[in-house]
Protein backbone atom coordinates (compact mmCIF):
# COMPACT_ATOMS: atom_id res chain seq x y z
CA UNK A 1 0.00 0.00 0.00
CA UNK A 2 1.36 3.39 -1.05
CA UNK A 3 1.47 6.29 1.43
CA UNK A 4 2.92 9.07 1.86
CA UNK A 5 5.87 10.59 4.51
CA UNK A 6 4.91 11.79 8.11
CA UNK A 7 4.89 15.36 8.75
CA UNK A 8 8.31 16.36 10.09
CA UNK A 9 8.38 20.26 12.29
CA UNK A 10 11.07 22.73 10.97
CA UNK A 11 13.43 24.25 13.75
CA UNK A 12 11.27 27.55 14.09
CA UNK A 13 7.88 25.84 15.16
CA UNK A 14 8.85 22.67 17.22
CA UNK A 15 7.21 23.22 19.96
CA UNK A 16 4.71 21.09 20.64
CA UNK A 17 2.59 23.63 21.66
CA UNK A 18 2.17 24.85 18.11
CA UNK A 19 -0.19 23.54 16.63
CA UNK A 20 0.75 23.01 12.57
CA UNK A 21 -2.14 24.64 9.91
CA UNK A 22 -0.36 24.67 6.99
CA UNK A 23 1.13 21.58 5.61
CA UNK A 24 3.71 21.72 2.65
CA UNK A 25 4.55 18.81 0.80
CA UNK A 26 8.33 19.62 -0.28
CA UNK A 27 11.63 18.41 -1.88
CA UNK A 28 14.92 20.36 -1.48
CA UNK A 29 14.83 21.73 -5.16
CA UNK A 30 14.33 25.62 -6.11
CA UNK A 31 10.37 25.71 -6.48
CA UNK A 32 10.53 23.84 -3.24
CA UNK A 33 12.78 26.44 -1.64
CA UNK A 34 10.59 29.57 -2.61
CA UNK A 35 7.02 28.27 0.30
CA UNK A 36 10.17 27.47 3.22
CA UNK A 37 11.52 30.97 2.60
CA UNK A 38 8.73 33.17 2.86
CA UNK A 39 6.82 30.82 5.62
CA UNK A 40 9.99 31.50 7.10
CA UNK A 41 9.32 35.15 6.61
CA UNK A 42 6.18 35.53 7.40
CA UNK A 43 6.81 33.92 10.77
CA UNK A 44 9.50 36.19 11.69
CA UNK A 45 7.29 38.93 10.93
CA UNK A 46 4.69 37.72 12.96
CA UNK A 47 5.80 35.89 15.13
CA UNK A 48 2.01 36.22 17.01
CA UNK A 49 0.31 34.95 14.03
CA UNK A 50 -0.02 30.76 15.51
CA UNK A 51 -1.65 30.28 11.86
CA UNK A 52 1.69 30.62 10.22
CA UNK A 53 2.36 27.73 11.99
CA UNK A 54 3.72 24.64 9.37
CA UNK A 55 5.36 21.47 9.28
CA UNK A 56 6.29 19.90 6.02
CA UNK A 57 6.01 16.16 4.42
CA UNK A 58 9.70 15.68 2.72
CA UNK A 59 8.10 13.58 -0.90
CA UNK A 60 10.71 11.06 -1.97
CA UNK A 61 10.97 10.69 -5.71
CA UNK A 62 12.79 7.11 -4.99
CA UNK A 63 9.34 6.26 -4.34
CA UNK A 64 7.98 8.16 -6.96
CA UNK A 65 5.48 10.15 -4.13
CA UNK A 66 4.56 13.20 -6.11
CA UNK A 67 2.57 10.59 -8.70
CA UNK A 68 0.70 8.58 -5.66
CA UNK A 69 -3.32 9.01 -5.49
CA UNK A 70 -2.77 10.60 -1.79
CA UNK A 71 -0.70 13.50 -3.64
CA UNK A 72 -2.43 13.88 -6.78
CA UNK A 73 -5.74 14.68 -4.65
CA UNK A 74 -3.83 17.68 -3.25
CA UNK A 75 -1.73 18.55 -6.42
CA UNK A 76 -3.65 17.11 -9.86
CA UNK A 77 -0.25 17.61 -11.94
CA UNK A 78 1.97 15.56 -9.40
CA UNK A 79 4.41 17.94 -8.66
CA UNK A 80 6.34 19.65 -5.96
CA UNK A 81 5.20 21.84 -3.45
CA UNK A 82 2.18 21.54 -2.67
CA UNK A 83 0.40 23.22 0.11
CA UNK A 84 -2.22 22.81 2.39
CA UNK A 85 -4.26 25.36 4.35
CA UNK A 86 -5.94 23.95 7.42
CA UNK A 87 -6.97 27.56 8.58
CA UNK A 88 -9.89 27.81 5.89
CA UNK A 89 -11.25 24.58 6.33
CA UNK A 90 -8.59 22.44 3.45
CA UNK A 91 -8.04 24.58 0.65
CA UNK A 92 -4.85 22.60 -1.71
CA UNK A 93 -2.62 25.48 -3.32
CA UNK A 94 0.08 23.81 -5.97
CA UNK A 95 2.21 25.51 -7.90
CA UNK A 96 5.17 27.49 -6.32
CA UNK A 97 3.97 30.54 -7.48
CA UNK A 98 0.53 29.84 -6.80
CA UNK A 99 1.53 29.16 -3.23
CA UNK A 100 3.61 32.15 -2.54
CA UNK A 101 0.18 34.66 -3.88
CA UNK A 102 -2.06 32.84 -0.99
CA UNK A 103 0.10 33.14 1.70
CA UNK A 104 1.06 36.67 1.05
CA UNK A 105 -2.74 37.55 0.07
CA UNK A 106 -4.18 36.11 3.23
CA UNK A 107 -1.14 36.61 5.80
CA UNK A 108 0.90 39.30 5.03
CA UNK A 109 -1.70 41.92 6.20
CA UNK A 110 0.78 44.55 6.28
CA UNK A 111 2.71 44.36 3.27
CA UNK A 112 5.98 43.63 4.35
CA UNK A 113 6.70 41.25 1.56
CA UNK A 114 4.04 42.69 -0.91
CA UNK A 115 2.46 45.88 -1.82
CA UNK A 116 -0.98 47.74 -1.27
CA UNK A 117 -0.60 49.55 -4.65
CA UNK A 118 -2.30 48.41 -7.45
CA UNK A 119 0.35 48.90 -9.91
CA UNK A 120 3.47 47.89 -8.11
CA UNK A 121 1.04 44.33 -7.28
CA UNK A 122 0.55 44.17 -11.01
CA UNK A 123 4.80 44.74 -11.48
CA UNK A 124 5.14 41.76 -9.02
CA UNK A 125 2.91 39.29 -10.66
CA UNK A 126 4.81 40.64 -14.62
CA UNK A 127 8.34 39.69 -12.40
CA UNK A 128 6.25 36.10 -11.03
CA UNK A 129 5.12 35.24 -14.51
CA UNK A 130 8.74 35.97 -16.07
CA UNK A 131 10.66 33.88 -13.62
CA UNK A 132 7.97 30.86 -13.81
CA UNK A 133 7.52 31.07 -17.23
CA UNK A 134 11.00 31.93 -18.17
CA UNK A 135 13.91 31.17 -15.18
CA UNK A 136 12.16 28.48 -13.77
CA UNK A 137 11.88 26.02 -16.64
CA UNK A 138 14.09 26.93 -19.07
CA UNK A 139 17.01 26.60 -16.11
CA UNK A 140 14.97 23.36 -15.71
CA UNK A 141 15.62 22.32 -19.35
CA UNK A 142 19.05 23.46 -18.95
CA UNK A 143 19.71 21.31 -15.94
CA UNK A 144 17.81 18.33 -17.89
CA UNK A 145 20.68 18.49 -20.93
CA UNK A 146 23.72 19.02 -18.97
CA UNK A 147 23.00 17.29 -15.61
CA UNK A 148 20.46 14.00 -16.03
CA UNK A 149 19.78 13.41 -19.96
CA UNK A 150 20.66 10.07 -20.74
CA UNK A 151 22.27 11.06 -23.93
CA UNK A 152 24.55 14.50 -23.87
CA UNK A 153 23.26 16.31 -26.88
CA UNK A 154 25.25 19.61 -26.80
CA UNK A 155 22.34 21.64 -29.32
CA UNK A 156 20.17 21.37 -25.93
CA UNK A 157 22.78 22.19 -23.35
CA UNK A 158 23.86 25.13 -25.15
CA UNK A 159 20.22 26.39 -25.99
CA UNK A 160 18.75 26.01 -22.00
CA UNK A 161 22.30 27.87 -20.62
CA UNK A 162 22.58 30.39 -23.02
CA UNK A 163 18.46 31.90 -22.90
CA UNK A 164 19.11 31.23 -18.98
CA UNK A 165 21.72 33.52 -19.05
CA UNK A 166 19.78 36.01 -21.15
CA UNK A 167 16.95 36.26 -18.64
CA UNK A 168 19.71 36.22 -15.86
CA UNK A 169 20.89 39.68 -18.12
CA UNK A 170 17.07 40.60 -18.02
CA UNK A 171 17.37 40.77 -14.03
CA UNK A 172 20.74 42.33 -14.03
CA UNK A 173 19.12 45.31 -15.98
CA UNK A 174 16.62 45.81 -13.35
CA UNK A 175 19.05 45.21 -10.41
CA UNK A 176 21.10 47.61 -11.86
CA UNK A 177 18.65 50.82 -11.56
CA UNK A 178 19.40 52.59 -8.89
CA UNK A 179 15.70 53.30 -8.04
CA UNK A 180 15.39 49.40 -7.94
CA UNK A 181 17.40 49.69 -4.72
CA UNK A 182 18.78 46.04 -5.47
CA UNK A 183 15.34 44.67 -5.42
CA UNK A 184 13.10 43.54 -8.93
CA UNK A 185 10.03 45.52 -7.44
CA UNK A 186 9.31 48.99 -5.79
CA UNK A 187 12.88 49.23 -4.07
CA UNK A 188 11.99 46.29 -1.46
CA UNK A 189 12.82 43.18 -1.20
CA UNK A 190 9.92 41.03 -2.03
CA UNK A 191 7.49 38.00 -2.94
CA UNK A 192 8.81 39.09 -6.60
CA UNK A 193 12.69 38.08 -5.34
CA UNK A 194 11.65 34.92 -3.22
CA UNK A 195 9.76 33.74 -5.84
CA UNK A 196 13.25 33.62 -8.55
CA UNK A 197 16.20 33.45 -5.53
CA UNK A 198 16.16 29.90 -5.05
CA UNK A 199 16.65 29.33 -9.42
CA UNK A 200 19.59 32.01 -9.86
CA UNK A 201 20.72 30.37 -6.20
CA UNK A 202 21.73 27.15 -7.87
CA UNK A 203 23.13 28.47 -11.10
CA UNK A 204 26.30 26.74 -10.70
CA UNK A 205 24.58 23.69 -10.97
CA UNK A 206 22.97 24.19 -14.03
CA UNK A 207 26.44 25.23 -15.55
CA UNK A 208 25.65 29.23 -15.71
CA UNK A 209 28.16 31.65 -15.38
CA UNK A 210 27.02 34.80 -12.74
CA UNK A 211 29.94 36.77 -13.26
CA UNK A 212 28.49 38.93 -15.84
CA UNK A 213 25.87 39.49 -13.70
CA UNK A 214 27.49 41.50 -10.80
CA UNK A 215 24.33 42.96 -9.42
CA UNK A 216 22.52 39.88 -9.81
CA UNK A 217 25.31 38.58 -7.60
CA UNK A 218 25.07 41.37 -4.79
CA UNK A 219 20.96 40.58 -5.14
CA UNK A 220 21.90 36.73 -3.98
CA UNK A 221 24.17 38.06 -1.34
CA UNK A 222 21.79 40.08 0.15
CA UNK A 223 18.87 37.73 0.59
CA UNK A 224 21.05 34.41 1.39
CA UNK A 225 22.40 36.49 4.54
CA UNK A 226 18.33 36.73 5.69
CA UNK A 227 18.01 34.52 8.79
CA UNK A 228 15.02 33.54 7.42
CA UNK A 229 16.20 32.18 4.19
CA UNK A 230 18.81 30.17 5.96
CA UNK A 231 15.89 28.80 7.74
CA UNK A 232 13.80 27.94 4.90
CA UNK A 233 16.76 26.48 2.69
CA UNK A 234 16.48 23.98 5.39
CA UNK A 235 13.27 22.54 4.75
CA UNK A 236 13.22 19.83 4.08
CA UNK A 237 17.05 18.78 4.88
CA UNK A 238 19.85 21.21 4.33
CA UNK A 239 22.27 20.50 1.74
CA UNK A 240 25.26 20.41 2.37
CA UNK A 241 28.11 22.34 -0.03
CA UNK A 242 28.99 19.57 -2.79
CA UNK A 243 32.48 18.54 -4.53
CA UNK A 244 32.15 18.43 -7.60
CA UNK A 245 33.14 14.76 -7.83
CA UNK A 246 29.57 14.61 -5.46
CA UNK A 247 27.78 17.15 -7.66
CA UNK A 248 28.53 14.13 -10.02
CA UNK A 249 27.21 11.28 -8.05
CA UNK A 250 24.35 13.28 -7.32
CA UNK A 251 23.16 13.67 -10.90
CA UNK A 252 24.31 9.89 -11.41
CA UNK A 253 21.46 9.64 -8.69
CA UNK A 254 19.29 11.71 -10.34
CA UNK A 255 19.60 10.26 -13.52
CA UNK A 256 18.36 6.77 -12.54
CA UNK A 257 15.25 8.76 -10.97
CA UNK A 258 14.65 10.42 -13.90
CA UNK A 259 11.18 12.09 -15.40
CA UNK A 260 9.27 14.75 -15.82
CA UNK A 261 7.18 15.98 -12.39
CA UNK A 262 10.64 16.42 -10.48
CA UNK B 1 16.18 54.69 -37.05
CA UNK B 2 14.46 51.73 -35.37
CA UNK B 3 10.01 52.35 -34.93
CA UNK B 4 7.66 50.15 -34.02
CA UNK B 5 4.60 49.67 -36.39
CA UNK B 6 1.20 52.69 -36.02
CA UNK B 7 -1.36 51.35 -34.24
CA UNK B 8 -4.46 49.01 -35.45
CA UNK B 9 -8.35 49.26 -34.36
CA UNK B 10 -9.42 45.64 -33.70
CA UNK B 11 -13.25 45.52 -35.44
CA UNK B 12 -15.11 45.86 -32.36
CA UNK B 13 -13.52 49.20 -31.99
CA UNK B 14 -13.46 50.82 -35.45
CA UNK B 15 -15.61 53.81 -34.37
CA UNK B 16 -13.57 56.74 -34.51
CA UNK B 17 -15.09 58.26 -31.49
CA UNK B 18 -14.12 55.96 -29.15
CA UNK B 19 -10.66 56.66 -28.20
CA UNK B 20 -8.42 53.55 -27.07
CA UNK B 21 -6.68 53.60 -23.69
CA UNK B 22 -5.17 50.23 -23.61
CA UNK B 23 -2.66 49.73 -26.01
CA UNK B 24 -1.69 45.69 -27.11
CA UNK B 25 1.71 45.16 -28.36
CA UNK B 26 0.93 41.60 -29.99
CA UNK B 27 1.53 38.86 -32.49
CA UNK B 28 -0.88 35.88 -33.60
CA UNK B 29 0.70 33.20 -31.55
CA UNK B 30 -1.12 31.56 -28.85
CA UNK B 31 0.40 33.92 -25.98
CA UNK B 32 -0.20 36.90 -27.90
CA UNK B 33 -4.31 35.47 -28.36
CA UNK B 34 -4.74 35.60 -24.71
CA UNK B 35 -5.25 39.04 -24.03
CA UNK B 36 -6.77 39.99 -26.80
CA UNK B 37 -9.75 37.22 -26.38
CA UNK B 38 -10.38 38.98 -22.98
CA UNK B 39 -10.61 41.68 -23.64
CA UNK B 40 -13.06 40.98 -26.22
CA UNK B 41 -14.78 39.65 -23.95
CA UNK B 42 -14.44 41.85 -21.23
CA UNK B 43 -16.19 44.51 -24.19
CA UNK B 44 -18.87 41.97 -24.66
CA UNK B 45 -19.82 42.02 -21.42
CA UNK B 46 -18.96 45.66 -20.48
CA UNK B 47 -20.32 47.42 -23.01
CA UNK B 48 -20.82 50.58 -21.49
CA UNK B 49 -17.39 50.83 -20.06
CA UNK B 50 -14.89 53.26 -22.22
CA UNK B 51 -12.37 52.35 -21.08
CA UNK B 52 -11.82 49.17 -22.05
CA UNK B 53 -11.73 50.53 -25.79
CA UNK B 54 -8.06 48.81 -27.71
CA UNK B 55 -6.03 49.17 -29.80
CA UNK B 56 -2.79 47.25 -30.90
CA UNK B 57 0.49 47.13 -32.37
CA UNK B 58 0.99 44.26 -34.40
CA UNK B 59 5.44 43.06 -33.33
CA UNK B 60 7.58 42.06 -36.23
CA UNK B 61 9.62 39.37 -35.57
CA UNK B 62 11.03 39.48 -38.80
CA UNK B 63 12.02 43.24 -38.15
CA UNK B 64 13.10 41.92 -34.43
CA UNK B 65 10.42 44.81 -33.30
CA UNK B 66 10.83 42.82 -29.81
CA UNK B 67 14.20 43.75 -29.19
CA UNK B 68 13.86 47.24 -30.12
CA UNK B 69 14.51 50.28 -27.05
CA UNK B 70 11.19 51.36 -27.57
CA UNK B 71 9.55 48.00 -26.79
CA UNK B 72 12.24 47.45 -24.08
CA UNK B 73 11.19 50.23 -22.45
CA UNK B 74 7.43 48.40 -22.29
CA UNK B 75 8.80 44.93 -21.23
CA UNK B 76 12.10 44.61 -20.04
CA UNK B 77 11.94 40.76 -21.80
CA UNK B 78 11.12 41.91 -25.03
CA UNK B 79 8.82 39.14 -25.49
CA UNK B 80 4.82 39.67 -26.59
CA UNK B 81 2.54 40.08 -25.62
CA UNK B 82 2.70 43.71 -23.48
CA UNK B 83 -0.14 46.50 -22.24
CA UNK B 84 -0.26 50.12 -21.45
CA UNK B 85 -2.97 50.84 -19.30
CA UNK B 86 -3.48 54.90 -19.94
CA UNK B 87 -6.48 55.06 -18.10
CA UNK B 88 -4.10 55.00 -14.89
CA UNK B 89 -1.82 56.99 -16.01
CA UNK B 90 0.42 54.64 -18.27
CA UNK B 91 1.02 51.28 -16.55
CA UNK B 92 2.88 48.21 -18.79
CA UNK B 93 2.06 45.12 -18.27
CA UNK B 94 4.23 42.07 -19.61
CA UNK B 95 3.64 38.75 -19.63
CA UNK B 96 0.47 37.51 -20.83
CA UNK B 97 -1.00 35.97 -18.03
CA UNK B 98 0.19 39.19 -15.64
CA UNK B 99 -1.62 40.81 -18.29
CA UNK B 100 -4.94 38.80 -17.95
CA UNK B 101 -4.83 39.35 -14.36
CA UNK B 102 -4.72 43.10 -14.66
CA UNK B 103 -7.39 43.52 -16.79
CA UNK B 104 -9.62 40.92 -14.58
CA UNK B 105 -8.95 42.96 -11.08
CA UNK B 106 -9.70 46.43 -12.51
CA UNK B 107 -12.06 45.67 -15.34
CA UNK B 108 -14.13 42.50 -14.73
CA UNK B 109 -15.92 44.22 -11.59
CA UNK B 110 -18.70 41.54 -11.72
CA UNK B 111 -16.94 38.87 -11.82
CA UNK B 112 -18.24 37.61 -14.94
CA UNK B 113 -14.70 35.54 -15.69
CA UNK B 114 -13.33 35.29 -12.51
CA UNK B 115 -14.15 35.12 -8.56
CA UNK B 116 -14.65 37.12 -5.51
CA UNK B 117 -14.34 33.33 -3.43
CA UNK B 118 -11.07 33.63 -2.10
CA UNK B 119 -10.42 29.55 -2.60
CA UNK B 120 -11.62 29.97 -6.42
CA UNK B 121 -9.09 32.99 -6.72
CA UNK B 122 -6.42 30.84 -5.63
CA UNK B 123 -7.93 28.12 -7.73
CA UNK B 124 -7.36 30.19 -10.60
CA UNK B 125 -3.74 30.99 -10.29
CA UNK B 126 -2.74 27.71 -9.61
CA UNK B 127 -4.55 26.63 -12.76
CA UNK B 128 -2.72 29.57 -14.57
CA UNK B 129 0.53 28.93 -13.15
CA UNK B 130 0.36 24.93 -14.33
CA UNK B 131 -0.49 26.90 -17.78
CA UNK B 132 2.43 29.54 -17.59
CA UNK B 133 5.17 27.39 -16.16
CA UNK B 134 4.47 24.31 -17.71
CA UNK B 135 1.84 23.68 -21.10
CA UNK B 136 2.93 27.02 -22.55
CA UNK B 137 6.95 26.28 -22.13
CA UNK B 138 6.23 22.59 -23.07
CA UNK B 139 4.33 23.07 -25.76
CA UNK B 140 6.60 25.37 -26.71
CA UNK B 141 9.92 23.58 -26.90
CA UNK B 142 7.89 20.82 -28.60
CA UNK B 143 7.15 23.21 -31.63
CA UNK B 144 10.96 24.51 -31.44
CA UNK B 145 12.47 20.68 -31.95
CA UNK B 146 9.48 19.71 -34.12
CA UNK B 147 9.48 23.39 -36.25
CA UNK B 148 11.98 25.32 -35.90
CA UNK B 149 15.16 23.57 -34.70
CA UNK B 150 18.11 24.29 -37.63
CA UNK B 151 18.90 19.94 -36.91
CA UNK B 152 16.09 17.55 -35.99
CA UNK B 153 16.63 15.84 -32.52
CA UNK B 154 14.38 13.02 -32.14
CA UNK B 155 15.05 13.64 -28.61
CA UNK B 156 13.66 16.86 -27.82
CA UNK B 157 10.85 16.08 -29.88
CA UNK B 158 9.76 13.34 -27.94
CA UNK B 159 10.66 15.16 -24.79
CA UNK B 160 8.76 17.70 -25.28
CA UNK B 161 5.34 16.48 -27.01
CA UNK B 162 5.28 13.30 -24.45
CA UNK B 163 5.36 16.11 -21.16
CA UNK B 164 3.11 18.31 -23.22
CA UNK B 165 0.67 15.44 -23.67
CA UNK B 166 1.03 14.69 -20.20
CA UNK B 167 -0.59 17.92 -19.10
CA UNK B 168 -3.39 17.61 -21.37
CA UNK B 169 -3.74 14.55 -19.62
CA UNK B 170 -4.42 16.55 -16.35
CA UNK B 171 -6.58 19.30 -18.14
CA UNK B 172 -8.58 16.04 -19.06
CA UNK B 173 -8.96 14.55 -15.87
CA UNK B 174 -10.11 17.93 -14.74
CA UNK B 175 -12.25 18.66 -17.48
CA UNK B 176 -13.98 14.96 -16.73
CA UNK B 177 -14.92 15.68 -13.56
CA UNK B 178 -18.91 16.43 -13.11
CA UNK B 179 -18.74 19.31 -11.14
CA UNK B 180 -16.49 21.07 -13.33
CA UNK B 181 -19.11 21.54 -16.17
CA UNK B 182 -16.80 21.48 -18.92
CA UNK B 183 -14.38 24.11 -17.33
CA UNK B 184 -11.00 24.40 -15.33
CA UNK B 185 -12.23 26.40 -12.10
CA UNK B 186 -15.60 26.96 -10.37
CA UNK B 187 -18.11 25.62 -13.00
CA UNK B 188 -17.49 28.44 -15.27
CA UNK B 189 -15.88 29.95 -18.05
CA UNK B 190 -12.61 32.16 -16.36
CA UNK B 191 -9.64 33.88 -16.77
CA UNK B 192 -8.07 30.43 -16.10
CA UNK B 193 -9.69 28.61 -19.09
CA UNK B 194 -8.52 31.92 -21.32
CA UNK B 195 -5.08 31.26 -20.22
CA UNK B 196 -4.49 27.88 -21.54
CA UNK B 197 -7.02 27.36 -24.47
CA UNK B 198 -4.78 29.29 -26.96
CA UNK B 199 -2.10 26.60 -26.62
CA UNK B 200 -4.09 23.87 -26.35
CA UNK B 201 -6.12 25.13 -29.83
CA UNK B 202 -2.63 24.32 -31.66
CA UNK B 203 -1.85 21.62 -30.80
CA UNK B 204 -1.94 19.94 -34.32
CA UNK B 205 1.06 22.62 -34.49
CA UNK B 206 3.09 21.19 -32.13
CA UNK B 207 2.44 17.18 -33.51
CA UNK B 208 -0.09 17.04 -29.97
CA UNK B 209 -2.43 14.46 -30.93
CA UNK B 210 -6.05 15.82 -28.95
CA UNK B 211 -8.20 11.96 -29.62
CA UNK B 212 -7.11 10.43 -26.17
CA UNK B 213 -8.73 13.79 -24.14
CA UNK B 214 -12.27 13.96 -25.41
CA UNK B 215 -13.22 16.36 -22.30
CA UNK B 216 -10.52 18.66 -23.62
CA UNK B 217 -11.45 18.68 -27.57
CA UNK B 218 -15.56 19.40 -26.03
CA UNK B 219 -13.37 22.66 -23.98
CA UNK B 220 -11.75 23.26 -27.48
CA UNK B 221 -15.00 23.56 -29.58
CA UNK B 222 -17.24 25.31 -26.21
CA UNK B 223 -14.51 28.02 -26.37
CA UNK B 224 -13.87 28.21 -30.03
CA UNK B 225 -17.86 28.81 -30.59
CA UNK B 226 -17.63 32.14 -28.29
CA UNK B 227 -18.02 34.83 -30.79
CA UNK B 228 -15.47 37.52 -28.22
CA UNK B 229 -13.46 34.30 -28.69
CA UNK B 230 -13.47 34.65 -32.72
CA UNK B 231 -12.91 38.34 -32.65
CA UNK B 232 -9.45 37.90 -30.15
CA UNK B 233 -8.01 35.56 -32.60
CA UNK B 234 -8.48 38.18 -35.34
CA UNK B 235 -5.94 40.40 -33.53
CA UNK B 236 -3.35 41.28 -34.97
CA UNK B 237 -4.31 39.29 -38.10
CA UNK B 238 -6.62 36.32 -39.06
CA UNK B 239 -4.63 33.24 -39.35
CA UNK B 240 -6.07 31.07 -42.29
CA UNK B 241 -5.91 27.49 -42.20
CA UNK B 242 -3.04 25.97 -43.77
CA UNK B 243 -2.84 22.56 -45.71
CA UNK B 244 0.62 20.68 -45.03
CA UNK B 245 2.28 21.96 -47.52
CA UNK B 246 1.55 25.80 -46.39
CA UNK B 247 2.41 24.62 -42.63
CA UNK B 248 5.91 23.63 -43.80
CA UNK B 249 6.53 26.87 -46.12
CA UNK B 250 5.52 28.70 -42.71
CA UNK B 251 7.91 26.82 -40.28
CA UNK B 252 10.41 27.08 -43.26
CA UNK B 253 10.09 30.57 -42.75
CA UNK B 254 10.26 30.74 -39.08
CA UNK B 255 13.39 28.47 -38.83
CA UNK B 256 15.30 31.70 -40.91
CA UNK B 257 14.10 34.12 -38.37
CA UNK B 258 14.46 31.38 -35.18
CA UNK B 259 16.11 33.26 -31.82
CA UNK B 260 14.42 32.83 -28.49
CA UNK B 261 12.30 35.65 -27.24
CA UNK B 262 9.69 35.50 -29.73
Amino acid sequence: MSSLPSAERPESFSSPSLVPKLHLYTVGTPNGHKPSILLEELHEAYPENDQLVYDFIPIRFSETDQKKPEFLAINPNGRIPALIDDNVGGHNVWESASILLWLIERYDKDHKFSFEDPKLRSDVLSWIFFAHGGVGPMQGQANHFARYAPEKIPYGIKRYQDETARLYSVLEDQLKKPESKGFLVGGKYSVADINVFPWVRSHAWSGIDITPFPHVQKWLDTIEARPAVYKGLGVPTRAKKLTKEEEEEKAAQARKNFGFGK
